[in-house]
């Protein structure tokens, strides 16, 4: 048993002071209590570590090299996603196993315990699959398990290039898999999966309304009953237009109508809705998976977070193009868009939290369920997700209960916070570095040369 | 003479490879020139440090502790300012002092060389002026000179508690100076910066329309003709409403047909501004001081940058109230608001220029001209503000030019990038770490424990 001792905690019954939390040599939490007797390790502010629940490993590789326009003088989602699909057509299973380690170990020090990875790039360029079909699924599993963050695994299916069911074409046909391959596929990572980790979940991620027709959204639920099932929805105004073009109706609509939306699922995005699909969406109990930089740097929109929160919505966060990194900015990003449009303060604040507990406990809470990871608060029998942070700073020194997390979120520049991170209780981060991090760096930088930076 | 070697600079004349930057004893680019003999430093990545064009350094302790709703479950700008005024009230000079250099410290470890304190925390609680009337003026700029931060020191005069004349009344009364109070204080104040380092300027703030009559704003541009001129305009809606009432037009356009604004000036916030007021700002050559974090935690609003920016308007960026810290992400969030708001990408983006360029030429131009301070470009007889960024981490390793500083820009997550700052030729941050750093928060720590954090 370790014990790990903290003089502030955030649990689910509130902020507990002086305690003691025991983790099990299984990785679980085993018990919150007073402080009593020697301790393994001690630390000054302990939160549950979320789940990072939407995740593109590769696309990290390319961050910073599409900020300029085009040679047509404009850019927008459209052009960068042809930039993405050219640099990904360069990939190998072993660039895209180097590139996801360092992405993992990335994750681990901003404060994710885990990452639920929507993993599409499955073939060789060209289309041809692997030898084994789940190879590039396998090399996501083998990054996980190098780096100790918890893994839910995501195969996606892709079936068309848009709502008229045109064929892939170019970079998409990495992605593609007709419904006997995609099962197949399934099966293999599934079968990884059984064999990692305790903690680790296999899922299904039916690409997006543009991707998958209404039988390959059924076939691909069933290949995974009551797995997390994940999805791209509204995030782009000409997405919007084009799933209403081709079936009658706004995504959110669609699918709340169509489907029974229910807990299991996570849409990911969901930054076009009206104020009745947004009603709609937060009373399914599904998680809206948002990803405010992402959304931000490809100009997607802003959530409709103040409403769908009083509308008793969940949600969790997720880093998708993996564009930065950074866990508290990512909180962050997502109050200002509200605040910024409100023109308001304290947006998802509510009587009896600050804004920064809110969005703590919403996104550990949301991003366990998209998971499907028995995590999300310190609290007995949950996995040991766990990150301790470092309080003896300028900026945070003093800060207690809520005005730590506030501080925390809100007020860091150039000083780290994180300090320990534990992942179904593996000692992934300590002292601010991962345990991994120099050999994973060494590896993806060798990548990077060789991968050249022209798109 | 300090020779710096660049392997990348960026200069007026665009990106120089392999250079060296000559820094004369006096703190002045010397020449900027290809490499040849000894140097003293080496670095991958060197940019001209910003000037950061508004603070006020004291609210930096308040940071953190005003993001939960209020006892009537609302918040607000002006709920926030009234804990402002209340946590102020406890501040003595030596708090001002203690107070202030963390935050310089910060602010070059940040990546600013310089600041523009917007000074206007005047006299003791209850308004009677210290002996000496400059005393908390004279604070500031100890922090600066311990910290060896460049500074333009700008007092504030605040007469009024609004566009009705009204008293100032409770915490505001610290601020109030009658026009030969005032007159006394600027030249004590300017004694001060004469007697400082050759780099530092003093300017004037008449604070905002709300707190001053156009007789004190044309009292306060004569007691230091072609100094720097700095005014808060048009941040919420509630002061436009105001102004409207009691001038007859909206706030930034009062001015522009007011006052010959003319380079001299940086106009702060302009959150509030309309197509007509946005083109008439951008041809004055003025400076729109903009504080995007401030401006989102406090709920202003978007600022008209596109239109501001193809109409030719000249901005940079400050910090403001120092609820964070920041300098790529001060920028970042600038850019965000206008992808968020106008569903694009790369808004500020020009045809020769990425996102991240343009971001970092545009602040460093125009905080050096809002602060009167003959620097923001690596080019010979500047002051030598310099960063110099590590690059060689995973998330920067190998980007070239434009996407250097895009990464840079964007793609930061857990990891430090200043690696050293020079001001006018000072080296305050060497190897990622203020000079000073250690002192300085022994000193504020010891403070804030006193102050206690109940506001």
């Amino acid at each position: 048993m370790t014990i790990l001792r903290a003089r502030q905690a955030l649990t689910p019954a509130g902020w507990a002071t002086d305690v003691d939390v025991e983790i099990s040599p299984h990785g679980r939490i085993a018990a919150v209590r007073p402080q009593d007797g020697p301790a393994d390790h001690r630390c000054d502010l302990l939160l549950p570590a979320p789940v990072n629940l939407h995740s593109h490993a590769f696309q990290r590789a390319m961050a910073g090299l599409t900020e300029a326009r085009g040679p047509d003088g404009r850019d927008s989602f459209w052009t960068w996603r042809r930039l993405m699909y050219r640099f990904l057509d360069r990939l190998t299973p072993d660039d895209v196993e180097a590139i996801a380690a360092q992405v993992y170990v990335e994750m681990a020090e901003a404060g994710y315990a885990a990452v639920a990875e929507f993993h599409y790039l499955h073939h060789a360029p060209g289309g041809r699959p692997y030898a084994r079909r789940a190879e590039m699924a396998d090399r996501c599993a083998a990054a996980a398990a190098e780096t100790g963050l918890g893994l839910t695994l995501l195969p996606v299916l892709y079936r068309w290039g848009g709502c008229d069911r045109r064929p892939l074409e170019g970079g998409q046909t990495r992605f593609g898999n007709d419904l006997d391959g995609f099962a197949d596929l399934h099966a293999q990572a599934a079968e990884t999966v059984v064999a990692g980790p305790a903690d680790w979940t296999i899922g299904v991620a039916p690409h997006s309304l543009r991707a998958v027709g209404p039988e390959d959204l059924d076939a691909a639920a069933a290949l995974a009953p009551d797995a997390p099932l994940h999805m791209h929805l509204a995030e782009q105004v000409a997405e919007v237009a084009e799933v209403q073009a081709h079936r009658g109706a706004r995504p959110v609509q669609w699918l709340v109508d169509a489907q029974e939306v229910d807990a299991r699922w996570c849409l990911i995005h969901c930054t076009q809705m009206t104020a009745t699909e947004t009603a709609a969406l937060a009373g399914t109990g599904a998680v809206a998976g948002l990803c405010p930089i992402t959304e931000a740097n490809l100009g997607d929109g802003i959530f409709n977070g103040t409403a769908y929160a009083q509308a008793g919505g969940r949600w969790g966060v997720g880093s998708d193009s993996n564009v930065q990194i950074a866990l508290w900015d990512e909180l962050r990003t997502l109050e200002y868009s509200q605040r910024l449009r409100d023109r308001s303060r304290a947006a998802l604040a509510t009587a009896n939290a600050s804004t920064g507990r809110v969005l703590m406990e919403t996104a550990a809470a949301g991003g366990a369920q998209a998971a499907g990871r028995d995590a999300g608060a310190i609290a007995e029998g949950r996995w040991a997700d766990l990150v301790a942070v470092e309080t003896e700073t300028p900026w945070l020194a003093g800060r207690r209960r809520d005005a730590a997390l506030d501080s925390l979120i809100f007020c860091g520049g150039n000083a780290r916070a994180v300090r320990d991170v534990w992942s179904a209780g593996r000692h992934v981060v300590q002292s601010g570095r991962h345990v991994a991090r120099a050999r994973v760096a060494r590896r993806y930088l060798a990548t990077m040369a060789r991968l050249g930076q022209d798109l």
